[in-house]
């Protein structure tokens, strides 16, 4: 089912206000079976309060048993089928970094690479280079001087960087181009090919835009040529704007997420770089949007740290930040992850992510507090998490009824 | 999933009865946050000891989130996806009023509307006419004659009429025609324009019907022309027997649902207006078909009207119907409703809506009694409703094993 097309039509206008408050990779898991999850662990009496007011369910990010990323998981949350909707991963290398893409661009994932004296890679990774080297020499590529484009390159980490070409012609350029990394040492780079006839200039640009490269790296010892993978067009995804007519705006700490926000189209807002800061940015601007995504980091960040007791007290955090939301009056606020990341599995998984929404006819289900356990037998069931954002919109009554 | 195609091999036939027992708009709302809703406060006791026996579920009319009429509504309890199997609002006003589209017919929602003497719109609903006046309007449009085409004309109410264009060629007419309403006034009514070529002669015929209703309606002071929308074709749905091989008969109190059940092929049965009557035409038919459809529509109208003690009373009245259903033993019988209708929004909204299966070997689930909380822990958790006529099937025992 295509649920863009469903719910456009069905659009209505009004001053609701809807926000999304995420705690990434929220759900969790019993350090002994039958022992509480981080979630259940915490003390978190403003998210009890609110469960027993809303409903609970079960997101499932993409589909059950999957575990996704942060882009499909942040995409499924704002209403995007995550299958359907792909970000190409170097367009998600540059929206992590915080470069805003432009429509007609080509973003691409490079990874600094030596080349022995027959020209053949002797290292895939230039001796895994530390970053404060690589850096410099990654931003002696903005030298690369391609008539017709616009190069940008920008430091990632140890042999990652980043590279987006942006093209004078307005049509843009293909993303259809094959990795010139060949995946093996003693063989030479592979020419970047074209994988449909709109990425021939792509691959030109790319084969020449090596070229260079390798004039520019000639006397570096470890990082004299680089190899170009994930090479992807800007994803055409359609705006939040259009298709829920919401003007929202994006408050996150980190650049991942606020790019993720900026690819649908949301505001980036603040320049926050604590929750009490995001709160603040919230505050300010109350009266300038319809719909507020607010990224909580940390619960995620201790998750993947393996650090059950971390990821109690970053959760004990994110609940802190609940009163402050609520003195706004929103109309609908949501609370999820976007994807478990469980500290016994050290990584995202694909369990159920507990689910909380609270509006004024929501139909709640006699939870006492928020947990998986309690999202099990809630209200909202087990669901898609794409559908999430249609739940949203109904509970704001911001969307009218599907046929007569 | 195209669930006919995956029903279709596998229906076979057997002397089982099923029975489909709508409320209409059976889910609603607790009055305040923790209270009981409409069904959770009414006195069921017929339907608390099939909860008991039966199994219990969430039917979920479209998708989550979505609030659906009354045609969607019952597409998706009939086993069609409502998505797919979209009823034109021509067809369905023309159903509404309970006439029986043939294949080829093209239906039209037309307006009585007032030109002035510069031919442009001066009220596009004329003056909103009463009823007693625009009926026999309405009914003199019929002396339009076009050559090829039987006109049928039927008043609806105020300034609404349907018209229906049935042509003598087979082929049958396309639908796929413009409105020619131009939202505004001051400026004349817009000619109707084919949207495909197999709506040419379509819109040929509503530009003719128009031209003669001028002439016809010249000295009316208020409805002195007409505008037309919502041109539709009969919507193409495979029927019911051909998708279950069920004979099945509908019977309902209002032309809406008569003309739903007739969409599909059921057959329209008895002349009830009472649940009373519907009992006894139901007790009359009980060899003659396979299935049956019984729509209550109280709970609904109540819920519309906002009256949630009303809607208790006709939830109690609905509840009183099950035991004259069940002397006639059915093998399968399912309590649900189309959407819900909380009296707490006075409209259709979106919340799963309780669902019960009774059928010797349903799997009960320990339910006690029939309401949305019970419903959440129900056995056939939350599904969307276009998957209950499989379950229906399965419990007849008319539904053979899917592969080898």
């Amino acid at each position: 089912m295509d649920i863009h097309k469903l719910i456009k039509p069905l659009v209505q206008k009004n001053d609701s206000k809807i926000v999304l408050y995420v705690a990434d990779g929220l759900g969790g898991l019993p350090q002994a079976p039958g022992g509480k999850t981080e979630l259940e662990t915490a003390q978190t009496p403003h998210l009890d309060k609110l469960a027993r007011e809303g409903v609970l369910g079960g997101s499932i990010p993409v589909a059950p048993g999957i575990s996704p990323g942060s882009g499909p998981g942040h995409l499924g949350l704002f209403g995007y089928d995550p299958v359907e909707y792909l970000i190409g991963r170097g367009a998600l290398e540059a929206t992590g970094i915080g470069f805003e893409l432009q429509e007609g661009d080509v973003a691409i994932r490079a990874n600094f690479c030596t080349l022995d004296s027959g020209g053949n890679i002797s290292d895939r990774r230039a001796g895994r280079i530390p970053s404060e080297e690589s850096a410099p020499i990654a931003i002696r590529l903005r030298d690369v001087k391609i008539p017709g484009v616009t190069v940008f390159v920008e430091p990632v980490k140890e042999h990652r960087f980043v590279v987006v070409l942006r093209p004078d012609d307005a049509k843009g350029f293909g993303g259809e181009v094959a990795d010139t990394d060949p995946q093996a040492t003693g063989v030479p780079p592979l020419a970047a090919k074209a994988l449909d006839p709109s990425s021939e200039r792509t691959a030109e640009v790319c084969n020449e835009f090596i070229k260079q490269v390798r004039v520019l790296l000639k006397d570096e010892p470890k990082a004299n040529c680089c190899t170009l993978r994930g090479i992807t067009g800007k994803p055409s995804i359609p705006s939040f704007e259009d298709v829920y007519g919401l003007k929202a705006a994006a408050i996150a700490v980190y650049p991942m997420y606020k790019g993720l926000a900026s690819l649908v189209g949301m505001d980036v807002i603040g320049d926050a770089s604590t929750l009490d800061d995001q709160m603040a940015v919230l505050k300010d601007a109350w009266n300038d949007y319809d719909f507020f995504f607010i990224h909580f980091k940390y619960t995620d960040s201790t998750g993947e740290d393996g650090n059950f007791d971390s990821k109690v007290k970053r959760t004990e955090e994110y609940d802190s930040g609940v009163p402050k939301i609520m003195h706004l009056q929103p109309d609908v606020l949501i609370s999820t992850g976007d994807h478990s990341t469980p500290a016994m599995l050290a990584s995202h998984s694909w369990h159920p992510v507990p689910t909380l929404l609270w509006a004024k006819h929501c139909r709640s289900d006699g939870a006492q507090s928020f947990g998986e356990q309690q999202c099990l037998t809630g209200g909202l069931g087990q669901f898609e998490a794409k559908h999430l954002m249609t739940l949203a919109m109904a509970n704001a009554g911001r969307l009218a009824k599907f046929g007569a």
